[in-house]
């Protein structure tokens, strides 16, 4: 996507040809800054302090991760040290450990004097495939909100009110994002389109990222406290919610940034739609119940009693929100049950949040 | 109620006799700070800079106000011009000018040399019927958490869990608070009672008053971000919640801190009760349905783009959370349909959210 004009994705080949770059995006939003990564060392740090976040992204840059480490040393020790070094980085995290196990396994398949090339090759294809993905889905989602659009139209409407929560925009993938696919291409097919940025706390990737994305989109937004959204939808100031999700159960059910749950209640509770968008690969076909079965990551008591954010000077520091001796708790996620679930967003097109559905778009995978 | 075992309420009489104490409550919860007002402006400018809050509070400070001014000069011109410059502080508190309205009549109608002590007598008569009535939605409540206890502990519960949304303890009142008094009186009858404690953004009352208040009185509590609620209550971590009101309509709607409704969707969905607790004076019974018919306020943007907070430091600064550029939008409140309410808690008992459950109570007011 651009910023300010000039395409951007997460993650690039630098002018040398075999360094990357990337955002750092733990200075977002308050500053745009560059790294330059040119060593298995660097993209291990790259992603052990979160410069990068977001599976896809995750994914892609310990992809290139395994070139730059072929290209100081193509040899099979040296390249299962460096799959070591960025496996041991965040060691849950199911996309990165696919994208090291393949990259290895092509690598160690091909003779060491095709290394190089065969890692720089499979990294950027791998990239482009989260872009082509994100962007169907934004083609998908994009047709919903076209169909809307010409409803609130010829309703009188002048704009187009879409609530998202969390960040689950260009900035958490490759390009285009999930959730923000639709919006994007929805603007870039002339609609009227305004955001309404839950800020999405503890961690409010939506006042940082989100409206960050929107910002440089040049997109209309406002951003509001996690408890507006509410108080919009029974007004009628919203036309329809969409976010993205961590995980989908092959029933439907949605784990999500936490507080997504709230949402859906409220866009049930007043007849607006609630879309969920994600990549086929996020669907787990192992549960069926996700409020049952799905394990709840609890973060640190930090992130709800402390936050981060820029003084009137413009350095950026951390301030103690509660009062010193109070506990806090700190669930990540939460799950919405599909019955919530208006319809979800793939790249393979628009089902209902039900097991009949998504059999319907992955019948290779519903067994 | 207690800070560090000693009584306190948010207004006493000095130990001069004459001047008035209150907490500076916009330096809570990092800094108790007590201040001393002596004259009429002192009070004006404690209400007008909100160092004190809450509709009873308030009251209570400018009848407190009227009775410093009356010190100084009982005269009717005087008096008068005392009652504009307080009336002039929040204009459109509604309580405010009751109580401003109220002293000036009375002492008007008594001899010049009978104001000074009536004005003190009355405002001190002010003071405790407020405690007094905010014990008694204690004392309802707590007979509703009681019953709620023993159903818990017979399924082998260990605590009582209580959501609640806000502050409305008694920070926001003389004493006891409204939807805490219920807490407080059920602590002191010996219920294990453990609070949620909702930070409430965008002013986070909930992590500043709330989480300070349940530290003073030894009550377990954990601050949680307003959008964990929902996931907590799927869970079965949530026995009870409760929140306070600005207004309750007729029909047993209620207008509430920002975000309310979300978590009354939420405990509708999860079969667990809701309570408001209200004093009678806040029904409004020229109001039938709440959605349609209460204006909401909108607040400054600066609120939800910005937040205050200690440093390591121990400095209270105000950080920028947003990129420059994003908008934001900040209503105040929204407005909990009765259908969601399981009951409300009164002074005079706990009836159904609906207008006989209200007739029943206020017989006189419902015609």
């Amino acid at each position: 996507m651009k910023i300010d004009g000039i395409p951007f994705r997460t993650l690039w080949l630098a002018e040398d040809g075999v360094s990357v770059e990337i955002i750092d995006q733990t200075r977002l939003p308050h500053h745009f800054h560059r790294v330059l990564l040119k060593t298995v060392d660097d993209a291990a740090i790259a992603i052990k302090d979160m410069w990068v976040r977001g599976a896809p992204l995750i994914g892609v840059t310990a992809a290139y991760g395994m070139a730059l480490a072929a290209r100081a040393d193509a040899g099979e020790a040296a390249l299962r040290a460096a799959a070591a070094k960025l496996m041991a980085t965040r060691p849950t995290a199911v996309n990165l450990r696919w994208a090291i196990d393949h990259m290895l396994a092509l690598l160690l398949s091909l003779p060491e004097d095709e290394r190089v090339r065969a890692a720089y090759t499979e990294a950027a294809r791998l990239a482009d495939e989260d872009s082509d993905l994100c962007e169907s889905i934004g083609s998908h989602g994009a047709a919903l909100f076209a169909a809307l659009w010409e409803k609130r139209r010829a309703a009188g409407a002048t704009r187009l009110n879409i609530l998202t929560h969390c960040n689950a925009g260009w900035l958490a993938t490759i390009d285009w994002g999930t959730a923000l696919a639709p919006v994007y291409k929805a603007a870039e097919n002339g609609i009227p389109i305004h955001v309404w940025v839950d800020e999405t706390r503890p961690r409010n990737q939506g006042a940082a990222l989100t409206a960050r994305e929107l910002n440089w989109a040049g997109i209309p937004h406002a951003v509001i406290a996690d408890n507006a959204g509410g108080h919009l939808m029974q007004h009628g100031e919203v036309d329809a919610v969409i976010v993205g999700t961590d995980r989908t159960t092959a029933d439907g059910d949605v784990c999500n940034k936490i507080g997504t749950y709230l949402k859906a209640l409220a866009a049930h509770d007043n007849g607006v739609p609630f879309y969920v968008a994600l990549p086929g690969p996020t669907i787990d076909w192992t549960v069926r119940d996700g409020v049952r079965e799905i394990p709840i990551e609890e973060r640190s008591a930090r992130e709800v009693t402390h936050i981060s954010g820029k003084t009137d000077g413009g350095e950026v520091v951390a301030i103690q929100l509660t009062p010193d001796g109070s506990a806090a708790l700190n669930p990540a996620f939460d799950v919405t049950p599909a019955r919530l679930v208006t319809a979800l967003i793939t790249e393979r097109g628009v089902c209902a949040a039900s097991r009949d559905g998504l059999a319907g778009l992955y019948p290779e995978r519903a067994k």
